[in-house]
């Protein structure tokens, strides 16, 4: 069934493999009259890329991106924008010892049970490249939030079992001024150390991305199924390695008393505001009014190079070997995908919005 | 925009608040053929019913159930089936006291901004007398999953600063023992004990629901946007009070090395099975045929006796005061919540992998 | 899968058979902030009643009905209206006789097919029952629409070879006025007489609903898929015994020219319109402030009086005779569900039409 | 609103203008395993191609493609399937002259209307070079019916006033025989004949295409909106130029008697049979298992030689002289996007039916 979409009225079709000709997107919804800039695109692209640093997958992968239609001189007209972005070093060959050989942590098994085969160069659609697509489609999706004064921006905040301290105040202009993408300079060169101390030992480490949005009005989100931090959730969950969202207070909200959890209301010039933000932004599923926060538990990589016991697709003890290039720790390179994932909620939820009243 | 509906092939759409007449839901797409069992769902609805022990509400709410459709000679007929359940206890009169008054981390002043206006009695959709419309789906949906083999179990797994001891083994069959529904007896009396003196402080506390799915077959899912643990979380975010998810290893992830995380593939009498189970039985979005696993943060309830400060619908300073009959830890009467969403999210892509392959 | 659910963002969802408890239909995404008017609902309800008049059938049907939700002290609310509407006199007996015999043009065979069982009692889904909820809610609609300026009015243009002449004025105003629902007087007479012979020859006739829409501004429906001409034929072609849909010009285009064709702009008094309106006021798929205009083709009753040849579900030779009080000719009690779902295509659009630009 | 995407399981989303650099198709859904024949996507898009014949536009189009995804080793792997076709003539200057000039019966002014601006060159996504997306897709899908002993042909049946004699017998074989693609060789000689007259008339002119779908198991369709002929319909309507749609026995039935117009069933060698077929193969909206036919009115093509009075966008009046390359009748080209559209439709359907039963 028909499963490579996201969105209702705000919307894009994801499609394309590593081993094929290219990887892509469908934004339908856009509204007319969005000036785009394609600069942009490509500098959220290199957020994504690989080998971009020393701390991710020496991977060449060509990120050059062409937009096939939807803008006409400059501008959305309304109707689809396609971008596609082709792929130039499709390496299939990388990966033809493991043809056959389940790895452990990997879709391979998966894929053989659902589609009766599995896709032997990178992974198919399981592969991360698939996010690039996303990430072009949320520089689109951001700039457009902008037009409405809405904020985005995720960092990370632990690696391992090194995280920001709390109660420490940051500034999250300095995420990109290092390639760990964590605002809190002290804590990105431990985390620095770190990755590279895993990848010398030739395994990988989890991690946590956070993400703050700013700007967005009261009102966003529905009542029951589509809360917005239920469809922010899915957003999040449909990333590589996630393993676990949460917003606000999250999973410390298990031991709180009501009495402290309640965030109080107060009127702030006008504005009613929230005195704490245990809520994270969002009540009874819809946003009101203060900043949005979530954080995203991501996985350790399941490439590792140390040879791991498996078997094959015909039931015989195999060993899988991780001979690809891959990353030691995978949220540096989330960072991005976690903004564009949560722009297009918020931008698919503002367009609904436009349809709660007479 | 329609927002009430759950789903693709397999689909549930709720109405209902607690102000109306009745509340109820339409199951859309459970293929015909299927024995329908009324006494299971009245159990299943009397396992979240208010006034069911000490431990919870002591508000009055007839679930008596009507099914108005799609059952004929006690068998589906293919086509949707409508169950409706009436309000018998409005008490809108309860809730007079506080109209207009923003109550803090309720969904009061976000109904405002959306819609314009709020529901003064009882929290309109935003109430979870809502739930009880999925549950009754959920039973449809439990007795259509037994036909394959697919059970979902939850449980309470953590109440305040109270869990269930780590690397304890536990007896499922034991939930249902005691008022808690935390099948480790003795926890659950520390935690019942925990609840009862929260509610005489006029407080309330978080907590955590865990569940287990079993027999689920290896295919389902989709490897992008509707991974199946995106499909869940989403399903787990849309209930109320709930403030994160996680599956598999979830947030414990962040802190493990590949190595350690990965779950090795063994041959085990002819069927594929992993050693350890961090993927928590999904693989890029996909069941692996291991049981599914993952955990709900609930937070406090936001109705407390004591008077908080707050602001009105005008914005002037205002005291809301609780009331109302609610809940002090609300964990006990998700469990069967959380099992009814879970089986709406396994019945829809259990039917959405008949189309996988020609 | 399921099936049941009409439009994007205004959306209905109907469920219910003649021999179950009650039809009914939940309205989703109705904007919040429109004022119900029940006897409305009610007057359209008894346009489609069986029993109005001598010319249609004299089945029983009441047709009180419920509010069960979305609808708070008069006012929608933005959530789910579920509209119930009992059955009283579900007279299963009336069908007993054909139980496993396949009635020649009704569902019978094809619901054995699909859902390996056919519902022996009225037709199931099929029975022209469930377009009472398809009234109810298009009262709502049109409600909401006429806030817009927006009219819809359909009536009987043609009961078999007997048709309104072409070329002469006709006052919709007349519609009513007649058990037939023909606006030109004469005609209606002429139509009442046909109709009354067929019935004595215990035999049914064909006719055809035309359907006018004032008011619509221009900008509604899409330029692709989504034509507002193509949402509106499948929304009448999902009515029980429809057969044809044309708009505008219809079938008389294929002998036709594009230089007389064509409809010539002109400016008038500020607004753009066309001279003549064979586009039926929809250009490229969408709403051109023009009104539109269709017409749509209903085939004569499948139940008739005397004895037919068929076969039943073992595949013998059988005999379907029609004892149960059905309609000659449908097209009279059909103008005010061609008139709902008429009202259903275009407020969805006029809501999906708030998000085309930023 | 995302408004580019048809169908539930099976899914297609086209998207791009012919100013862009490329229009395409992403077909979602579509069941592992298939084998693509590129010969046959590449004939189809030829059947379609403006130049075939002189009797189509003299544009230059090319009609190259390519796949980007979905498609390993000549299989289709589940994933979504990427089919781009590069625009090579794109002649933008050929419609400089028309820039604010509302063309009559042209999506022009609509596009205004709805968007903000319009789309100055060659129509944007209501031109119809869009259905060559259509057309690839359908190539696809018909590869996946053959699977199942399903086929889809259409022909031209009408050109103004002439159509194929009734009551003749047809080889549908004949079809491609000639230009025109009617199956009657001798009608076809004088349809041929009057297209090139209107041609030399600087005119356009309308047309019927028929389908007949055969091979289709009984069982396929819904009750109520998804009614197979309901979806059908909206495919046919999608299609540019169209004004009208009917199945079976069509508009025809609008004078006929049930006693006439009822198929009685007969069983023919252990199969359920009917011995007429006003049904059109479809009975209560579900297919009965015998040949599904329908017809597509199309309107003259609004692009004509001579000039034609009308407004701009500032609502001065305004001459608008038709430059480009057009076609006097759309309906040889239109017969393999009826073909695709109704291939679309019952691969969904088989696809959806696959979950009705338990």
């Amino acid at each position: 069934m028909a499963a490579n979409t996201f969105g209702e009225i705000f919307r894009i079709t994801t499609f394309g493999e590593s081993h094929g000709k290219a990887i892509g997107v469908i934004i339908d919804g856009c509204p007319a009259g969005l000036v785009i800039d394609s600069e942009f695109i490509s500098r959220e692209l290199a957020r994504r890329k690989p080998g971009q640093s020393h701390l991710v997958t020496q991977r060449k992968e060509d990120e050059n991106f062409e937009i096939l239609s939807g803008v006409f001189e400059g501008k959305t007209t309304g109707t689809p924008i396609c971008i596609v972005i082709p792929n130039t070093d499709q390496r299939s060959r990388d990966y033809e010892h493991i043809a056959g050989i389940y790895r452990p942590s990997h879709a391979d098994y998966t894929y053989d049970a659902k589609y009766g085969h599995r896709d032997p160069a990178g992974g198919g659609r399981s592969s991360a490249r698939e996010t690039a697509a996303r990430v072009a489609a949320g520089a689109v999706t951001k700039t457009f939030l902008r037009q409405y004064g809405i904020e985005i921006t995720a960092w990370v905040s632990q690696v391992g079992d090194i995280s920001i301290p709390e109660h420490i105040s940051i500034d999250l202009q300095k995420t990109e001024t290092n390639p760990v993408r964590c605002p809190h300079s002290e804590t990105a060169v431990r985390m620095e150390d770190l990755i590279m101390e895993v990848r010398k030992q030739g395994d990988t480490i989890g991690g946590m991305v956070s993400c703050l949005i700013t700007g967005c009005p009261p009102g966003l989100g529905a009542p029951v199924f589509d809360k917005l931090h239920a469809d922010l959730g899915k957003a999040m969950l449909s990333i590589n390695a996630v393993k676990g969202f949460e917003y606000g207070s999250g999973f410390r909200c298990i031991t709180m008393k009501g009495s402290e959890h309640n965030d109080v209301f107060e009127n702030e010039a006008g504005q009613v505001k929230t005195k704490t933000n245990h809520s994270g932004g969002i009540q009874g599923g819809i946003s009101n009014g203060m900043p949005i926060n979530f954080n995203v538990a991501f996985k350790p990589v399941a490439t590792i190079v140390r040879a791991q016991e498996t078997v094959d697709n015909r039931g015989n003890q195999a060993v899988a070997e991780g001979k690809g290039r891959h990353d030691p720790c995978v949220v540096p390179r989330a960072v991005p995908i976690v903004e564009a994932m949560a722009a297009l909620v918020i931008a698919d939820h503002l367009l609904r919005d436009r349809t709660s009243r007479i």
